[in-house]
């Protein structure tokens, strides 16, 4: 019991306390303190550290800790921490990673600080960074890790055993369940089980012992794939072949859960403004500014063209001051009404259940949604107009620019998702304002169309 | 190259095809037809379906593959197409699947149609199913399944391995890696690896042969929690010890993998509106609607409290009409900023940056990026105001009065989910809602009164 609660977030933890113990430069204790509380709270600490602390702690960890803390850092929080280091320092921390995590930390970084510390990083490393950033982040080979054991199919036994004990140092951070077989060409030809390595004949070629005819995949599978294979088999990880079929990698099911886990945010953070990257609190006020100030940008400007809808029509607003009520009622339901379709059609894209090619499908099944919806939102909302303004013709143009407009924003809502998936555009970040900004204007155009046509009646 | 190719979606493949051949009753041109296709094209066609079709081909595919077909199926789906068959028929289906499984599409369906399936489950199903169902969906005992294998520590070895013969059938479509030791209060005592089981002489007790002292979690354990014991650890479930220690089930890596998943994926619909379960479009029109009303009645009711403020403010529009134009503005970018600000919050609280209880720490980051994105946006409006309008006080109002109202978006955006977490509201369905009309009110409270007070350089 005593060790089981020992690893549940302690709420009497104080993040404040690390860093007063690094302030103090009380070495020691700072390990202690790290070393009593679980990760979690590790990464709370660490976040809350201003930037000379945190170099300090990792330079006080040393290398291996220090690698493990970072990589149980959110990834822009690594990025961030590992840039306050010296290029030098940087490196030995990165080096103790696998490389796929390198180049992920890598690639948030801006193009000097990468480039100085590809620089202190082995060759073979700087080359594994250089090759995995080629690839886009959700296929294999943006997944892959290049840190395997592979050996040649005419090898005996003894000189793999050899192999593992001369190089043990380097292997002991390779994730290891098998050691992959490989013709002359590099040409991945079958699996060889630690066990049977160890139980056969030493002088035996690897031919005789290994499990032949592996399973693989292409470097350029999609995410989507390689999911549905962790799905189906039982394995910690999966071989990777480039174009030419030969060995380039290993997937491990591991990056591939955390690859599914951060499209679902990434579409989450997209559809609320966050773009460009998360955004943390700890990171520099004026970063956190543009970034979200390059989204809100687009969104004035979108607002103003839908707005200058209303200033075309200024001479009916003036007779029907009322009006001017309802406007921002019906541009926000639209909006509601809208966002709706646009989080069902980005779930069917997800779940497979809809392909970007079928429009009609999709516009057909929001019509009689937007039907449904809009009498009743456009009837709650002529009743109340008519309650309020005492005028059943204010109520009836409110109402049923609401009802009319409920089902342009349901249709667009779930249509867009889909053309601009098909036009290869991330849906998650493009949709809310091209559906916010149609709605708009067209909510505008119809409310006060209709009123300028029953001006008599309603003024 | 043949076969790698095939396991891609076929983007050729007419999920009509299926629905022609059922109608025709031509059972083995169906079967061959999803024997050719792959999981994801499968479970499109049969989205496709209608509700009789997807009975029908169910109940042609028999209780094992039709399990495998349900167990492949968005769950909302997979408890629709269960609910269309006769409770023996889908008794007979559930018995092929896992526990949590089971568990999972009996929580999807009615009181009546669970019920009715419960009756025709086998009672150690139906008491399982049961047991289940009463834990959250995101805590350890409601991840488990209920199919493993557990022996007393003094039994021996052949009466185990005789009891895996006896019961090969029914562990068939168990997940077995180990099978756990127990004393006689049903404490967990050890693991059993098959392999050792197999190697020990027949006689030996299993306590001699156990891994002693395993490791466990308990049924109240959360999610996170779980997700930190797989990133640390390379197994593929762990056994689940209830409150009085005793063992009772297992979670699988899996099971973690799919919840987190399904908790990002619940944040971004809820935020979009889609509150209740998910939405395919496939459902019943009158349920979507319905769904889909039931959040936006609550936003139409907020709107009108907000436009309320407009409404209050009426005489000061009618003498400066162009602030009409600007009201929708400043109401929709107020939202924008502030959804941005709720997206930080949620991903810090996810992430593990922030507790709940940091509303300070949380205003204070926010009101700084509010000042400058308030300064940049007010500025950009009221010059577009001046220039538009031609009056350099219109300008002031309303960029002053977006400027105010930004810093008061973020702050709230910011506190508002931290403050529904303590209260135990789900911030991602709440938040949006509270942030927009206490937005709305403030900015058409600012513009208004601002416009109030300056009236005589604005008409």
């Amino acid at each position: 019991m005593e060790q089981q609660s020992s690893e549940h977030p302690d709420a009497t933890f104080d993040p404040r306390e690390l860093r007063e113990q690094l302030r103090s430069g009380d070495q020691e204790a700072v390990l202690a303190v790290l070393d009593r509380i679980e990760t979690a709270d590790q990464v709370l600490a660490f976040s809350r550290l201003p930037e000379e602390a945190r170099r300090d702690l990792l330079l006080l960890l040393g290398p291996e800790r220090a690698a493990e803390l970072i990589q149980a850092l959110p990834e822009s929080l690594a990025a961030e921490s590992i840039e306050e280091l010296d290029a030098a320092d940087a490196a030995r921390i990165l080096e103790m990673m696998p490389s796929n995590e390198q180049a992920d930390v890598i690639g948030e970084l801006d193009d000097a600080d990468a480039g100085a510390i590809m620089g202190h990083l082995s060759d073979a490393d700087a080359e594994d960074v250089r090759r995995l950033s080629a690839y886009p982040d959700d296929v294999a080979g943006g997944l892959m890790v290049t840190e395997y054991l592979a050996y040649d199919v005419d090898s005996r036994v003894s000189q793999v055993i050899e192999d593992l004990g001369d190089n043990a140092d380097e292997y002991a951070h390779y994730d290891i369940q098998y050691a992959y077989v490989t013709d002359e060409r590099g040409g991945l030809v079958g699996v060889l089980r630690m066990r049977d390595l160890l139980l056969a004949s030493r002088q035996r070629p690897l031919r005789d012992i290994m499990i032949p005819s592996p399973v693989s995949v292409r470097d350029h599978d999609p995410l989507e794939r390689l999911v549905r294979f962790f799905d189906e088999n039982r394995f910690f990880g999966v071989p990777v072949l480039d174009e030419s079929g030969a060995l380039c990698g290993v997937v491990h099911r591991v990056a591939v859960e955390t690859a599914v886990a951060e499209q679902g945010d990434r579409m989450y953070l997209s559809a609320q403004g966050i773009v460009g990257g998360e955004e943390l609190r700890s990171m520099p006020l004026l970063l956190r500014a543009r970034r979200r100030l390059s989204w809100l940008s687009v969104n004035i400007v979108l607002n103003m063209i839908a707005a200058s809808v209303i200033a075309m029509h200024q001479d009916t607003l003036e007779a029907v001051i009322a009006l001017a009520v309802f406007l921002p009622i019906i541009s926000d339901m639209s909006g509601c009404s809208g966002n709706q379709a646009v989080a069902v059609s980005m779930r069917e894209l997800t779940l497979g259940v809809v392909r970007p090619s079928e429009i009609g499908r999709t516009v057909l099944a929001e019509v009689s949604v937007g039907l449904i919806n809009g009498l009743v939102l456009g009837a709650l909302l002529g009743v109340v107009a008519l309650v309020w303004m005492g005028n059943p013709y204010l109520g009836l143009v409110v109402g049923g620019a609401l009802m009319l407009n409920t089902i342009i924003a349901v249709v667009i809502g779930g249509a867009v998702p889909l053309l601009l998936k098909r036009a290869k555009v991330d849906p998650a970040i493009a949709a809310g304002p091209i559906l916010t900004t149609v709605t708009d204007m067209c909510g505008f155009f119809i409310v006060l169309t209709f009123a300028s046509a029953m001006l008599t009646k309603l003024a």
